[in-house]
């Protein structure tokens, strides 16, 4: 463990029974298992979450989706459709603290496992969903992917040139940003039942918590009365100058800068002025106020860009920024992942795993007491069944091997 | 309270000094509000929370913004700069369970409210901070807003045309984003505190937090060795045909739909030819298989499209998602505030506010049996200011009149 990190163990001695699969339902697991929770992972034998192989007929050689949702759990395998392999299943869920899935609508009811069942095996249960769209919507019955989300809950309507058509942004906040508002959910449920004893049942569509995401969009068109448009690297809605992306040295693909004056502190506007050599134009009539230079918005850009053509986006961050206006570069995934200074912080950290290479990747971002939680391996298929079902369950290696024999796990 | 809703109380009786302002803070204490905190933003009494008025020099005629990101808190207002208001804050971090800012780098700690001292007052105290930049960063200094954070973490270079330039995603997820990793944090300390009673410093960067949302492009360059570009409405460095928008009659900006089918389930092809009318392609050797597609894909997206632009982008996501294939329509910000479904389900909820005008807003995703929590007004400036001293210091109006003649409050 490197030294940038620590062993965070806030949800130690939390047990979750953790049926979820590819992104939205991981992510959540994920977050609560970076804070310490026993997350364990109920895979089917054969092939595991599928998104453990993203491509059907390739060897297992693309684990880093996996990794990157799956950090720091348990993997446990169980055969769901054997009678023995579900009493496994219902007898961890009377010993767990919460049961999560985000199987297709019904898929969990048709198992067995839904939550009535739940609840009869341990009223404690924190009982919990992730689905595409919610109970009582038109499409509640709909499959969802992350794209499928983001396209309903408004993401995409939002997102591109103002004159071309919708972009799907490059996050997949269908999956992560739903499996967020569940996380910090069930976490106030926890607490409360520290109190009470009592568990419940959490619910979220993908679609819905979207919209949790785009609350300012609903707040630009609560002020305007009209649909929000696409504004490019602006803010749609927001009329403000200079603001967006400047192209800078030597004109790749990424090399721009965001610059962003704030109209509600006028110093900006001369600062910039001021670290681009044109001291000439500080007073100048045809910029001074917010509204003058929206009004001669390109006029501006230009004079911004004419500067930031001449320097590298990391040159014209720095210079911008020590000058005290926000500013920042367009950093690329290779950008990010080759920045030693994420790693010396604890930010991105290495996956040592048993199987697969070496893998750097990020981890929580929120530090406790100055340290980001270390991580720890994602599990290879079944790693930890029989300490599971040990620890869980109180069952033996020969008891374990009898499961095993059958067909159970 | 509508019948849809639930009074949410999960976190009744924890005490919250919120100091934060704008989004990033904001968004983290009002997920914290719905599940039933007692969260008390402190707010300077000449004019607040600068998130209340985003255009300077104008009426506050403007309380959008607002509203989205401070539902259900309560406000009280303290000049910070005055010894008594100072020393009346700490008065309530001795009382507080958790106190959480997002000023500039270095401000909390110049107004004398910094870690150190919260602890000495407040040993249990729970401290969390959130900057653009993470200590030890190149940039710590810096000031930041969403769409730096955005750049600096990597979304900008993901979203877009291929050929085109970085585009802002249209969410603040520098903001809100970095605000649920913090929110899940804060909830794993409180949960750790009723066994240790111990309190801790939690911090995040929104840098840092951008890469927790941008797992999935870490994991393809891991698999491709690759920077991960852009794919409009695609998912950079995944191949799969047919995926992605297409064009809906009339013909709007927002008419697409977005349509997905798997490479591990050959049947969506089949299915989606069939719905399309095109039953004599099934089997058709030069669209067979998945890697067939990805080589035809114009005329794959040619055979798709020339059935979407027929049909509305509802008649398209109905029929393609009955027949069982991943499909959403592009929704923008007025449809979705006008279906009414949202309201039925209580994912929006009307906000009825003691001065503005009521105010239709998303409100939290996440259903607690069967109901999510609901909506209570953002406070009006220092409405609950005689309130909080009286509950949480045992002030009388009295006590409070002589601070607010003394400028305290």
């Amino acid at each position: 463990m490197s030294a940038a990190v620590a062993n965070v163990q806030f949800l130690s001695g939390v047990k979750i029974v953790d049926l979820t699969q590819f992104e939205a339902g991981p992510s959540c697991t994920e977050a609560l298992a970076w804070l310490g929770a026993d997350v364990v992972k109920i895979e089917n034998p054969k092939m595991g979450d599928p998104g453990r192989r993203l491509r059907p007929g390739q060897p297992d050689n693309d684990p880093y989706y996996f990794h990157v949702f799956n950090a720091n759990k348990r993997s446990m395998t169980v055969n769901l459709k054997s009678p023995k392999g579900l009493a496994l299943v219902k007898d961890m869920i009377r010993q767990a603290d919460v049961c999560i899935e985000n199987f297709a609508p019904g898929a969990i009811e048709r198992l067995g496992l839904g939550y009535d069942v739940a609840r009869e095996l341990n009223p404690a249960i924190i009982y919990a969903q992730i689905k595409g769209f919610g109970e009582g919507s038109p499409y509640e019955k709909n499959l969802a992917f992350d794209m499928i989300a983001q396209a309903c809950g408004g993401t995409f309507s939002v997102t591109g040139e103002a004159d071309g058509p919708p972009i799907r942004p490059g996050i997949s906040l269908g999956d992560t940003g739903t499996g967020m508002t569940m996380a910090i959910t069930i976490l106030g449920a926890l607490y409360k039942r520290r109190e009470t004893g009592e568990g419940c049942r959490l619910q979220v569509a993908m679609q819905d918590a979207i919209m949790h995401y785009m609350r300012i969009n609903f707040a630009t068109q609560g002020r305007t009365g009209q649909v929000v448009g696409r504004a490019g690297s602006k803010v749609p809605g927001i009329s403000n100058a200079p603001m967006g992306l400047y192209p800078c040295a030597p004109g790749g693909s990424n090399d721009y800068v965001y610059i962003m004056t704030s109209r509600a502190n006028p110093d900006h506007w001369d600062r910039l002025l001021k670290v681009t050599g044109r001291e000439e134009l500080i007073g100048d009539p045809r910029y001074l106020t917010p509204q003058d230079r929206v009004d001669r918005q390109d006029e501006v850009d230009d004079i911004i860009a004419s500067w930031t053509r001449t320097r590298t986006k990391h040159e014209a961050m720095r210079v911008v920024g020590e000058a005290g206006i926000p500013a920042g570069a367009v950093l690329d995934t290779m950008e990010l992942q080759n920045d030693k200074t994420f790693e010396d912080r604890g930010i991105m950290q290495v996956m040592r795993h048993p199987v697969h290479s070496d893998f750097k990747m990020p981890g929580w971002p929120v530090r406790v007491n100055g340290k980001p939680p270390a991580i720890r391996s994602s599990p290879v298929l079944g790693e930890h069944t029989d300490a599971v079902l040990g620890e869980w369950l109180g069952l033996n290696a020969q008891a374990v091997e009898v499961l095993r024999a059958e067909g159970a796990v």
